[in-house]
């Protein structure tokens, strides 16, 4: 939690409590579920800020990580992976890793996020992997897509530390069932 | 529901409750609504494996089929759509059927969605079109949007067969404030 | 509220009670919370019909515009905003404002986005600037990212008028935890 109050992180400069109107649906606060699909670097940028400033306002914050979104925790000095050379080719193809992230637009070479990572710098916001790190140390739950371990190749030594077991869909449905708010990024 | 029975679905290999910690928000489990906008072979999948999934662990299930999601439910068949001219050129770029969609990034000239579905037979993931057979089967609910329907020209003959009526934005706007899990796919 | 009874519009059309199975998981109807991300054509559309059905039915419907998403409620006129060179550049690449959205595909040089809107029109579905206006007049809360604002450069002039205080990522949480029914689109 010590991470949160360091000065230049934005989560926690926006965790004073909002201004929001005031609701009655519920009695307890609701958990927050963000199924983390895609690998854009502006999707990821999103699910982070998400998650580190749930974490922080003390919401249980659970993000499952599949397809494309499971690459991001990928380590990022990992080039290639997988067993087959198929498997090879798509990472070969498609960089893991969250320093690696592209934009869905505006790519130009490269130029687009060096630019979107500069103004991040320059406005105080953490990059993804910096909010990664905070997530973590906050107790954001990272949940691996088992069927997207299997089919990218992926093994246990691949991914970051301190990721959760791989689960399925099922659990999804269950939290899904159970009330959390779903965010599919 | 005997589809599920069989060995190789791995939806039914999931359905087995998984160890996801208890909340009580709820009384009763909330009711899935999938809200079916894109057309791509990720998030195809992503829909029918969650569809099959929660269908099969006994949730209701509705996909509200919109935008390019709508045309993924065209007949495989079908080649182009629509009456005017304009409709049927958008047919015509955008193969419409669940068999011919692509992926959103790494096509590389089909090398992607084919590498993807091989992988996905590898590791005995079914593929969208059989889980759309699993998902009729279990009862899911897939409801056309009429008004998507219109700009397309897209007719009932067009659509696979057991489509619901088509439906407008009220009903899922009704289904949101009733408390439905809702999923922006 | 007038605008609603115009004959020509959509969300008023599909306005009247849907038949929707009857749900006993809540009290009270659930407010829903547009997280507006993309700027793309079809998104923004999508993002304005459910905004405009559901505040014609009596929901309170809120937009947090951020990323892309914010760009379109940047006024139509403006071409380039931002401050230093590279927020210049930014929007010089990415032209801001509701009338100038590409699709996520299919744009063949302005083709595809044109046939839509041309579409669009023959079938009375309201532009996404009329829709747009229609939501203001009915009350629709549009929320600015406070981050994006930052890094994009963006002013309170730039923006088009009748947007709420900039916000952060914990209104969004609070409302979530409220248990809001969540969109990302």
């Amino acid at each position: 939690m010590t991470a949160v109050a360091e000065p230049d992180m934005t989560p926690a400069a926006e965790a004073a409590p909002a201004a929001v109107p005031e609701h009655e649906h519920e009695q307890k606060p609701r958990d927050i579920l963000i199924i983390c699909y895609s690998g854009e670097l502006e999707k990821t940028w999103a699910t982070m800020i998400l998650a580190t400033t749930g974490a922080a306002m003390g919401a249980k914050v659970r993000i499952f990580l599949t397809f494309w979104g499971l690459q991001v925790f990928v380590k990022d000095e990992k080039r290639i992976t997988g067993d087959g050379a198929m498997q090879k080719m798509m990472s070969f193809m498609q960089r893991p890793g969250i320093s690696h992230r592209k934009l869905s637009k505006m790519n130009f070479l490269g130029m687009g996020p060096w630019m979107m990572r500069k103004l991040a710098k320059q406005y105080n916001v953490a990059s993804p992997k910096e909010l990664l790190e905070i997530a973590q140390a906050m107790g954001v739950e990272l949940m691996p897509c088992q069927m997207t371990m299997d089919m990218f190749g992926l093994k246990k030594e691949d991914m970051i530390d301190g990721l959760g077991e791989p689960v399925g869909a099922a659990t999804v449905i269950s939290l899904l069932q159970d009330g959390d708010a779903p965010l599919f990024i």
